[in-house]
């Protein structure tokens, strides 16, 4: 196990009806003055604002608006909301939406209290400070309500890019999984695969014996194998939509993934095609992320033989331990179509003749990723290839 | 899913050679003149508290120190602290030390800024503060380096009593496996029943549909049956002591026992044995748990049987379910006695014509506690008749 720091100082507030006391605690946090940062129409039609806002009055709390976020959040966005930031004395966001909108309010946050241009925070800049960011969670996918990352895509060159830090660690998150019952199959679909992609970019290590993380690894995935497709059954089931929503967030505070090198070249790869063809971002990893297991999967035939027979419920074949290490990518793939994910190109909507466009944007050029395989720009467009082509 | 609110705030600093770290946190947490709160002389002999201490003066930053706490630590000791902090303007309370110098320091925090008699905190009052807490952790077991509980025995009728409080939660956490290397078998043995218990106690509930809950519980039992046998077999195992380490904490943030009802039986009726005996918690634990769950085990065979299957690889038996639910008890019994742990009362040096007192002090009188099996003081006194019998 290698040395490690674990922070998460959040306070998650999780349950029905939890959102009504977001306004108790904003003041408890010590907001004083609030933007209020959400996406479309869904949060107005549904109410959620109104009631958001009705807690934040019954507290004293004054607050303006922000709405507008799209999924793979924009800069130019950014740039707007630090600039209402400093024309109206904001001193705590508060993103009402799933992981785009706290993305984008992350960047503003951070935007609000720096001299600079924020996207240097997306080109390797670590930031000293930002605003307080909190959240009222809708959408079970990208785990930003328990960390201290953000992504956000430069219209320009539709770059997507990520900054990391504890100061963009959200100081409460109210999540409750009502919100997320009226969520299409697809968008929850879309959410689970990210869930269970944060665990496997942690899962996938050269680092050995840390028997804890992977047990908690595997907590997660058993969870979303189970719980997923009983929300794509029945919407409204509650208990699984609490359970998957709990589970995103043990995904990605990084409570998986301590004591161990990481990868994230699947993250890495997906994020081209989003940015390309602006998909959702789980359906992109449900492309990428067992092409790029069949890619790898040599380097350690008996940590994919753990998770097919941990997670996927395989037999070990002891003679012939490749057959259970590929019998594992097959169920996980199997279970993402099951769920209604795309498995391959034609199934996303990308194209086969942008690989050479896609690998060149990965921008590696003559060098390697770090992770658990060293991947060339070669490698990765082997494993978009055999996205492509993908069949069950 | 009940509703909850998760919180743990403590920065967990964990790996070799951490501790000369201490002072550069302690200043980073805001500390000005720290106490350190220390054991016996192990701590001293191992030159722990030289490097702690070095590292304190590396900084600038002024120490006194306050030894002697013993194992299920005293009242007595609590008031010397808190006589101390006052006297030097301590404003920061670093332990040196295992759950009981933990526990102290908590006392101590909460007593130093508090006009009444700490017991207070003991007896149902909630603290509003307390002087920041924070740990050099030598024992992995009680899990007081992650969480805002404490327990005091009050030497006056030897009353074992908890505290717990958000504001005990300490700021930073600095665990060092190597530290637990020194550790005797047997109380290496006692901290991993302990950590197992902690387990046990949010495992067994009656709120359903938690199954995020229960994988991540199963993921800290699995680590620890995997682990346990390891340090056992060889004391200066790194990997595996890490790994126990870790998992000591993960089983007492309480993100193992979030949306649930938890128990807690087990503990209760274990106070009372190591309050009398003076005997290790750990142990007492190894022999009640096993006792407590054979009184109980009807109440939902089914659960049972998931721990059977799930934790200790039992098949299950579908034709008799509960033969499954008993076999998985005696797998865990035999776990303990497997790590040298006592599994009854001969073994652990407690007297049957003692049942009696211990129900009296237990204090249920006509009433019943809460949890997974609401008991009476009759099933008290059957739960320590089983344990004082029980048998591989």
């Amino acid at each position: 196990m290698n040395n490690f720091n674990f922070y998460s100082p959040t306070e998650f507030v999780f349950g029905k009806g939890r959102e009504n006391d977001a306004g108790k605690y904003v003041k408890k946090y010590g907001g004083k003055k609030v933007l209020i940062h959400f996406g479309g129409q869904s949060a107005q039609k549904s109410g959620l604002l109104d009631r958001v806002k009705a807690s934040l009055e019954n507290e004293g709390i004054p607050y303006k608006e922000l709405g507008g976020v799209k999924p793979n959040p924009r800069d130019s966005l950014v740039y707007k909301g630090i600039e209402l930031c400093r024309n109206e004395d904001i001193d705590f966001i508060l993103a009402v939406g799933g992981g785009s909108v706290i993305d984008s309010a992350k960047a503003i946050a951070m935007g609000a209290v720096y001299d600079g241009d924020f996207w240097d925070f997306y080109s390797g800049k670590q930031p000293e400070k930002a605003l307080p960011v909190a959240t009222v969670l809708t959408i079970a996918a990208a785990g930003s309500e328990g960390s201290g990352d953000s992504v956000i895509t430069k219209e320009d060159g539709m770059l997507k890019r990520g900054a990391g830090s504890d100061v963009l660690r959200p100081r409460f998150s109210i999540m409750d999984p009502e919100l997320t019952q009226t969520l299409p199959a697809y968008q929850t679909a879309c959410g689970a695969t990210d869930i269970m992609a944060h665990v496997f970019e942690r899962y996938f290590t050269n680092t050995t014996e840390v028997e804890i993380t992977d047990r908690l690894c595997e907590a997660v995935l058993l969870t979303m194998v189970k719980e997923t497709p009983r929300v794509i059954a029945d919407p409204n089931n509650y208990q699984a939509r609490a359970n998957i929503m709990w589970a995103g967030t043990v995904a990605h505070t990084n409570i998986v993934g301590v004591g161990r090198e990481q990868d994230w070249n699947s993250h890495g790869i997906e994020h081209e095609l989003s940015a390309l063809y602006d998909c959702a971002h789980g359906a992109g990893l449900a492309v990428i992320m067992p092409a790029w297991m069949e890619f790898v999967y040599k380097h350690n035939v008996m940590r994919f033989c753990q998770m097919a027979t941990r997670v996927f419920g395989c037999q070990m074949d002891f003679e012939n331990p490749e057959s259970t290490a590929l019998a594992g990518i097959k169920a996980f793939r199997s279970f993402l179509h099951s769920i209604g994910m795309p498995i391959n190109f034609d199934e996303l909507g990308a194209k086969r003749e942008d690989i050479p466009a896609l690998v060149e944007k990965f921008g590696l050029g003559d060098g390697r990723t770090g992770g658990f395989v060293h991947l060339s720009s070669e490698d990765v467009a082997k494993i978009y290839n055999i996205a492509a082509d993908a069949q069950l």
